[in-house]
């Protein structure tokens, strides 16, 4: 951010008053513009006890493969984000069973939250932004093609709690070390 | 948003080619400037059986309770916003013990996710945005003036998961329609 998007002048990094980090503030307007964490919304879909995965047409990891998420949007829910993501990556129709998992990343501020949610039908096609979709058994997961640390998070725990017969969400977060 | 915040010339509100909806985009830099809903991160903080709530000293809902929550920052998983949030308006120290909510309001595209979380020790004081603070047993809990939906449901679906021993989160929106 070099200018505010409310008056055009520079803006200055600098903590507010009342605040405790640094903000850019605009010295001409006074506007002080936070910056927050995005959220990534996705689904787990599941038709017949396989997963639906998707592998990536675009940057970055580009040929890795995930499941269907995507920024969510303005003026919608969690869990019609995560439908919408499954519509316009995977062209699959699903309903929202359960939160299944919420993942911090810290590093690039950006938060996953991944549903489990059965697909309505057994039918689906790759979208504009996946090079090709398949269903796959827990065993057919290909564990060192996965795009994503949070998907990977929320695979891994996935196929655990098909073994354990457990329900709630997961939690998790990349470690700064790491 | 009326300028670019990367150029300073003037946004204007067009679909992206490849978009599917409205975005602010600059016609000199070509730069698309994305808004995504923001998170409030808080905590339902515990000791001895009793909840520690807060009297907002700021508007929004001045005067009215709540559980310390505010907007997660950059740089921070959601568990250390939470503990963030419960020391700067509760001056309580906690330990994270699970995700207890995750709510959905699109009509302000915000999402809250609350966690529960015992207190290390019974101290607290209220931070600058707090009038006062105390801890209420779940009888004692002021539902006639809790400031936000959000914080309702988290506080309604804490006391019914006393009842029923029920550990899982709890998710829930605000329906547009309401």
């Amino acid at each position: 951010m070099k200018y505010c998007s409310n008056c055009a002048a520079e803006v200055e990094l600098k903590i507010p008053e009342g605040d405790n980090r640094p903000r850019y503030v605009c010295p001409q307007c006074g506007m002080i513009h936070y910056e927050n964490p995005r959220m990534v919304v996705g689904c787990i879909p599941v038709w017949e006890e396989k997963i639906l995965i998707c592998r990536r047409a675009i940057e970055p990891r580009h040929g890795l493969w995930t499941v269907p998420a995507g920024f969510m949007e303005n003026g919608e829910t969690l869990e019609q984000g995560a439908m919408r993501e499954t519509e316009e990556e995977a062209g699959a129709r699903v309903r929202i069973e359960r939160l299944h998992a919420v993942y911090s990343l810290p590093q690039v501020n950006q938060v996953y939250v991944i549903f489990l949610a059965p697909m309505l039908d057994g039918r689906f096609e790759a979208g504009l932004e996946s090079l090709e979709c398949k269903l796959v058994t827990p065993a057919e997961i290909p564990w060192d093609e996965i795009a994503f640390t949070a998907i990977r998070f929320s695979l891994e725990t996935y196929v655990r709690s098909l073994k354990t017969g457990a329900t709630c969400a997961y939690t998790g977060f990349l470690d700064k070390n790491w």
